[in-house]
């Protein structure tokens, strides 16, 4: 069964699937501004670095529609604010610049005569050619990665790099899709729940339910001790942003898994799309850290866990270091050691 | 201020703190059958390895206390069917065993001849004797390992090892409590929420913020990402069973911590009394572990957080070889490596 759309736009309407409700309901929003969609990516409505790329883009196409009472002001301004707006939803995630550039450059293609009607119909094909261009990536990218995953194997995640995450098809969930679907593979996953926010245990688990893949739910620190007991062929994570030389960025927990794949030699990938590395880049200290509210680490879906007061420190990403990556899986294929993406 | 106690008696009745409800509300338990024990250790009401054992010591006493309508069965085979029934309620407890086999002796050696009276006041001195005991031996484990303390340090610890997992002043958390109050020294802790339970989030932060000690809240994948910015000098974890040569089961999740400890040249101990030392024990392969129920993870205090049906694995220990630790620190001062209990 073909994983479930994160986003998509249908007679003119956006739709993400309110990823905050899973697994317990299937919501579906119907994105009507642009202030909605700040905030569906700020909240992690939607979330996952493509999938955020393709819901600021909407979001510009959404902020041009619906600006008929603003008419005084330029098209080209209205992008611009709506860009900027944007920017700030998700600091941390490269592939929002990435998008949010491609959006300007599109309209400033169009040269200074276009009507706001042609630079709205131009917003939308744009933003719906980023879903075909990540369906294609994400496809490409499982095809590589399903090559490395054994027939009957065990693989561990970090987070979900699902089809949620991106448009439909996922980054390092990809692997697994096209191993079983594709090449008619055996595969288990093991799931971190990763805390503080659960992706894995909501949502990861949920899409590989759905897509019919077995799965075990683990606590973040049971991964160490099932790589002591053999129990893990293959880490497969995915990559908020990567630098030139292949430090990356992802979820909290993933340097550790990182780590601690490499003490027990087990090998550990990097499912990413182009667009989530960054060649300006030359090492991760280079990568900012968003820190988030404490209340992540002191409720669990809205259950105090902890003491009034307690102090709290909450990063949302860490940073490996590109020595404890085995290899990076992308569209173009898989990267080894040692990693220079400005000459891929 | 002194730690919280987990268990006392007054006036001949036996009083818990219900662990599970902190750090919400503080609850007494008056526990009044030896039913009501076996629950309240098979549930975590009280936990941690000396506080269990004193429970069973005090449930056996309970249980001939209450045993008057059951005056054909002989008090010896009462105190038996107790200690066998109490040994179910934790069964990789080693301390319950430990306790439950003093439990037998002292009854043992009042010699056939003993009254029911005479069994049941030697059963009741015998309960109070391991608190006094254990509080004497925490504070000698807590001297000891409070010199390993630097000035100003922080220390990461997992789970509660704290008062509330002894009779009152705890191990690894004891170190801190004399490093403050009896040093002088300055301290924060890192405490590990410690998935799936949540003794860290609950207790740790609980008990150390009621003494007045620094403490920062971190979700288990955070402790590797700390140590690799340099922000941990030491980590001090307790252990429910230690082998002769230094093998160790604790909560799950430290044999993580331990791995990652050694992978940034951060200082591991383990803080036990002799009591946990299971010197008939060669190697921790020999360690049973307890598997607990799914719900435990797909569930956080009662709010489901992952889709119904998902497959869970849930071990409550992992087992750390010596090679990653650091030194023991108990009751007879800190041990080192190479490590043999059975001649210390």
């Amino acid at each position: 069964m073909a994983p479930q759309r994160s986003i998509w736009c249908e007679e003119g309407e956006v739709f993400i699937v309110d990823q905050t409700r899973l697994p317990g309901e299937l919501k579906i929003l119907h994105i009507q501004t642009v202030g909605e969609m700040f905030e569906a990516i700020q909240s992690l409505r939607i979330r996952g670095a493509p999938a955020i790329g393709i819901a600021a883009a909407f979001g510009v196409w959404i902020a041009v529609k619906h600006a008929g009472e603003f008419d005084s002001i330029p098209t080209r301004q209205l992008v611009e604010n709506a860009c900027k707006y944007l920017e700030t939803s998700r600091p941390t995630a490269v592939n929002l610049f990435w998008a949010l550039d491609r959006v300007r450059d599109v309209v400033k293609a169009l040269g200074p005569g276009a009507t706001k009607a042609q630079v709205k119909q131009r917003l939308l094909e744009e933003a719906q050619l980023m879903i075909d261009e990540d369906n294609a990536v994400c496809r490409a990218i499982g095809l590589a990665g399903a090559d490395l995953i054994p027939d009957g194997g065990t693989i561990l995640t970090h987070c979900n790099t699902g089809g949620l995450a991106t448009a439909q098809y996922g980054t390092a969930l990809a692997c697994v899709y096209m191993a079983v679907h594709e090449k008619g593979k055996s595969v288990r996953v093991l799931a971190d729940e990763t805390r503080p926010l659960l992706q894995g245990a909501r949502l990861t688990t949920w899409e590989l339910q759905q897509a019919g893949i077995p799965v075990t739910l683990i606590c973040d620190s049971m991964a160490g001790w099932l790589m002591k007991q053999g129990k893990v062929d293959l880490v497969i994570v995915g990559a908020d942003r990567v630098t030139r030389h292949g430090d990356f960025a992802n979820k909290i927990g993933t340097y550790s898994v990182a780590r601690l794949a490499r003490c027990h030699s087990v090998p550990f990938y990097v499912a990413v799309p182009f667009s989530s590395i960054d060649t300006a880049l030359t090492s991760g200290d280079q990568i900012p850290i968003e820190e988030r509210r404490p209340d992540e680490v002191t409720s669990v879906l809205g259950t105090r866990i902890a003491p009034e007061g307690v102090d709290v420190y909450n990063p949302a990403f860490d940073v490996t270091p590109a020595e404890f990556v085995d290899g990076f899986i992308t569209e173009k294929g898989i990267f080894r050691t040692p990693y220079d993406f400005a000459a891929a």
